[in-house]
């Protein structure tokens, strides 16, 4: 499944601001097939406004019930959060729905109830599967714009990077830490730590409190450019005049 | 790190409705330490009718810069998405930053930026990682809401389940599977049905067809009981009259 074969469906969503909301995350994550299911057209009209989400509700689709707006899907998964409902279906922690999501070869649909009741049975009764968020407290539920986000996250969370990550800063190399090491040495032996703390100036002690700094390469330059001027400074004949 | 020692950092943030689902999301996924940096308190107040999150804002604290919000954290990670910032962090996938967050000793902070403008290079320069959420389109915000609540929600992905799933319904074992096949052919067989397809009644091709209906150890005794009143009808010595 390409996230273009997902469908989003809202049932009975009340809250114009959730539906602009679930929009927004779709338009994210690349999903654009948003279908609303119930009476009430309005939330969908006040929900146009919401940001980047522009498209995706111009191409909302609206639905009287929910066996006409999964006519066409393979697989249906309703989510739910777990309540004291008896729920006959097999369900998936959202991470182990997600394979099967991807897995199907036709058009999938994600179900999302209302707000206050969720899904009710009969609309439950049109799922294949359901696949439940888990959260700190089993039964609680989440808002719908944010469940909508979480789930299309996970679907999405597998899929190559669109954009690459800036490169980490390279590492200093062991050679740049030894220049960098036995300077240190030399402005500490300058300012006379090694005689009041010489157990710290061991040569091992030394290297690992150096290799715990995680230095990047061009840092360690920065630093060495100020031990050396430490260390020109505390060879100014001025100093031993002091 | 538990999640009793993460803190969700909200910068500059000014919808109350944004400040409201980011705890409403922290109480879903188990956080408690919510910490508002900026001038402005009163999303702070306004947003304590949110739903569930009324312990979360209830003992948010307020900062007046990222300094002191972070002061007591070891690590730090700010939120970007990869805009057209020239980055000096390492920048991680949120998936890869988890096992980091939950790697470390001491108390984490995620910082999320102003829902306009993100993190200025001021407050980024007190992260020691960034993290970004990946998206079909680099450069995107997300909703701020919607922002924690993924975040949180990858970071309670690996968690012990909470609530354990509901028991799947047994499958059929394979001697139900026969006496329900053995059943279908001699139902199939009143009904004349081997005379004109006997290609579709082969000992393979049924056994496979049996098999792919994936049926339960519960609705097999359904389907039995219908073919055995199918079967019973079929053999009333009416019919051989019609």
């Amino acid at each position: 499944m390409s996230t273009a074969s997902l469908s989003v469906v809202l049932v009975r969503a009340r809250n114009p601001l959730n539906v602009g909301a679930a929009a927004r995350a779709m338009s994210n994550f690349g999903v654009s097939d948003l279908r609303l299911v119930g009476e009430y057209l309005q939330p969908l009209e006040a929900a146009r406004s919401a940001i980047d989400a522009a498209p995706v509700l111009a191409a909302a689709q609206t639905f009287g019930n929910v066996a006409e707006a999964v006519a066409d899907c393979s697989l249906v998964y309703g989510t739910t959060a777990l309540g004291e409902r008896d729920l006959q279906h097999p369900v998936d922690l959202l991470r182990d729905a997600a394979p099967r999501v991807r897995a199907a070869q036709d058009r999938v649909a994600l179900l999302f109830g209302s707000e206050k009741t969720g899904l009710s049975n009969d609309e439950l009764s049109y799922c294949h599967r359901l696949l439940t968020i888990p959260m700190a407290r089993g039964g609680v539920s989440m808002n719908l714009g944010q469940a909508v986000a979480v789930c299309l996250y996970e679907l999405h969370r597998e899929a190559p990077a669109q954009r690459t990550l800036p490169e980490a800063p390279a590492s200093a190399k062991g050679e740049d830490l030894q220049r960098f090491e036995s300077l240190l040495r030399e402005t500490l032996a300058a300012a006379e730590y090694d005689r009041r703390f010489p157990g710290n100036m061991g040569a091992n002690e030394m290297r690992e409190l150096v290799r715990r700094l995680a230095l990047t390469s061009a840092d360690t330059t920065v630093w060495m450019g100020m031990l050396r001027q430490v260390l020109w400074k505390l060879r100014q004949p001025s100093r031993s005049r002091e």
